[in-house]
């Protein structure tokens, strides 16, 4: 079941005189900010901005005119989560007879400069970044031109002041933990991959609350979070099955580095789930491939962007509010063929 | 290295007079056809578009304006090929400063009815449609609002009359024949799926060809052609493999088909490769991920895609001709884990 934060009381409609007098400018100057003419200092120009977004200002005569599309913004497609969010968008768009514009960013955990002004002059009807945050100069274009703008964040942990969707990161790494102390491991590594995301962070912190819970010695030293260019490697997996004492479960904070781990195991001859335990996080479509099938925490991807295009929507329709959406849904566990009890 | 078939030679431009005339009808029903108004018999109506088809008479108006993007439609986004192909469109897209808009049809193997109107409405600077045909209709729809179309088929095999990027699926299926013989297999299943796809039909023509080629007997029994709803189905694999005398070898024209033939070598206990070979067709990501690793025929999804996205510009820039291109790139055997040669 969805959690969701907030509520959304609508507020009235702001002047630009009233904007300019909230920010001690003039009404000239507040002009200019709005419509990114140069002569303000960068100081001058964030506190108008601010103003301007407190109040939910819109330029004059952008309330109707946008085109009939959503557009979904990946840094990158080659991403393994794209393709189900395209399913998700492309499914609620339809049903508003929208379309569904993709395009690339190019940056990693974030959007490219100028980006923000290329979909402003585009006017979607709404916009669905796949990403952390963006610039605060990029959400005040957005929000300038009226166009609003949903974070999907499969991996992180995005901005307080950005409508977002998520899913339950900590309880998702608190069921794998759970499902693998319940077989009877206690001996569990973790390939957790970049600590600068909160996801993976939130991932791992899971984890460690239920190994707690359980009376279980965390072993710091079986917990690999290094940012993996290549996130299928088998490096953190050899590192972990090479030791003298190795651990008799792994737990990956994506199927793909859990891949990365089938491979380790694979190498050094170690049988999944025999000798090996494996638990994965996100549940691609790939996890249902593998030899043996991975047993995961499904990430409701698709399911995910359904409500970031529902939100979007939703915003294009409603007066701007000063409140925030973060909906997070529920992560799951699947279990299949790559976990068993240890070998006695 | 791709094989072109045609060049594009120019055309003058006809008046609607002249295609009137062609067509022996008065210029005021030709006017009507072209703007879609009722009062004009079915047979006039295809005989006056394709007069206009014929000239590549374009409505006046229509030259210049259109959307900065292309629309890539397919019947459903949840085929297994959708990812690779939006990928190769976006990079090609975002080269020449266009968008990609992706929409889905949603019936099998063709468009739905009513899409032509939706799309030349939207206008974009061109369509590539992954399927295999379209309705006349909607051919003369997009022709006369001069949206220019571009066929992407790695399934079936499109009509004549479409620009179309394909692969070579005779040659594909051949070489995962040749594979298996040469490794030392006589006795080989094929699971082929539905016989109304002409590069099914093409694939297991290669198939049967390299056969021959070695003196090898075709037992058609071994051939399992039906259209399968879930193409992941054990059930066409369980057919070969519990038969008295069962095959060494298995050629599925898709990698799902492959990986349902492992769920049915699973489930009888049937190692892969050492007492069964099995050779894909796709080489979807899936396939470096499975246990073992699948064997397969590369279809280069993502090129294709970029062809069609080139095509369609290009078509869009220059005059229309009375030529049709098809493009075939060319498929390679990709090497895995899940063949080798039979036991002795």
């Amino acid at each position: 079941m969805p959690s969701k934060t907030t509520a959304a009381p609508k507020m009235p409609r702001a002047t630009l005189e009233a904007v300019a007098s909230e920010a001690s400018v003039s009404v000239a100057t507040a002009s200019k900010v709005l419509n990114d003419r140069p002569g303000v200092s960068p100081e001058t120009r964030e506190r108008v901005a601010e103003a301007l977004r407190r109040n939910g200002y819109r330029k004059r005569g952008t309330e109707r005119a946008y085109a009939p599309q959503i557009e979904i913004v990946f840094e990158s497609l080659d991403g393994e989560w794209a393709i189900e969010l395209i399913r998700g968008a492309v499914r609620v768009a339809r049903a508003h007879d929208l379309t569904v514009t993709v395009t690339e960013s190019g940056v990693r955990h974030s959007v490219a400069p100028g980006w923000a002004k290329a979909v402003s002059r585009r006017q979607p009807a709404g916009v669905i970044l796949v990403a952390s945050d963006m610039p605060p100069s990029d959400k005040f274009e957005l929000r300038a031109r009226n166009v609003p703008f949903v974070i999907v964040d499969p991996a992180g942990d995005p901005a307080p002041d950005v409508p977002s969707i998520g899913s339950t990161n900590w309880s998702g790494g608190m069921a794998a933990a759970n499902h693998l102390i319940g077989l009877g491991h206690t001996r569990i590594g973790v390939i957790a991959g970049s600590d600068d995301l909160m996801a993976t962070r939130a991932r791992v912190d899971g984890f460690r609350s239920a190994m707690r819970a359980a009376n279980l010695p965390i072993d710091d030293t079986l917990i690999i979070s290094k940012d993996l260019a290549m996130e299928a490697s088998p490096e953190p997996g050899l590192q972990l099955l090479e030791r003298a004492e190795r651990p008799t479960a792994i737990f990956a904070t994506s199927d793909i580095k859990a891949l990365g781990a089938y491979e380790a195991a694979r190498a050094l001859g170690i049988n999944i789930p025999d000798e090996l335990s494996i638990v994965g996080y996100d549940d691609l479509p790939v996890a249902h491939w593998a030899g043996p099938p991975l047993t995961t925490v499904r990430q409701p991807l698709r399911e995910m962007a359904q409500e970031a295009a529902k939100l979007v929507i939703r915003l294009r329709q409603e007066e701007p509010t000063s409140t925030v959406d973060r909906l997070e849904l529920m992560t799951s566990l699947v279990v299949r063929g790559s976990t068993a009890a240890p070998r006695a």
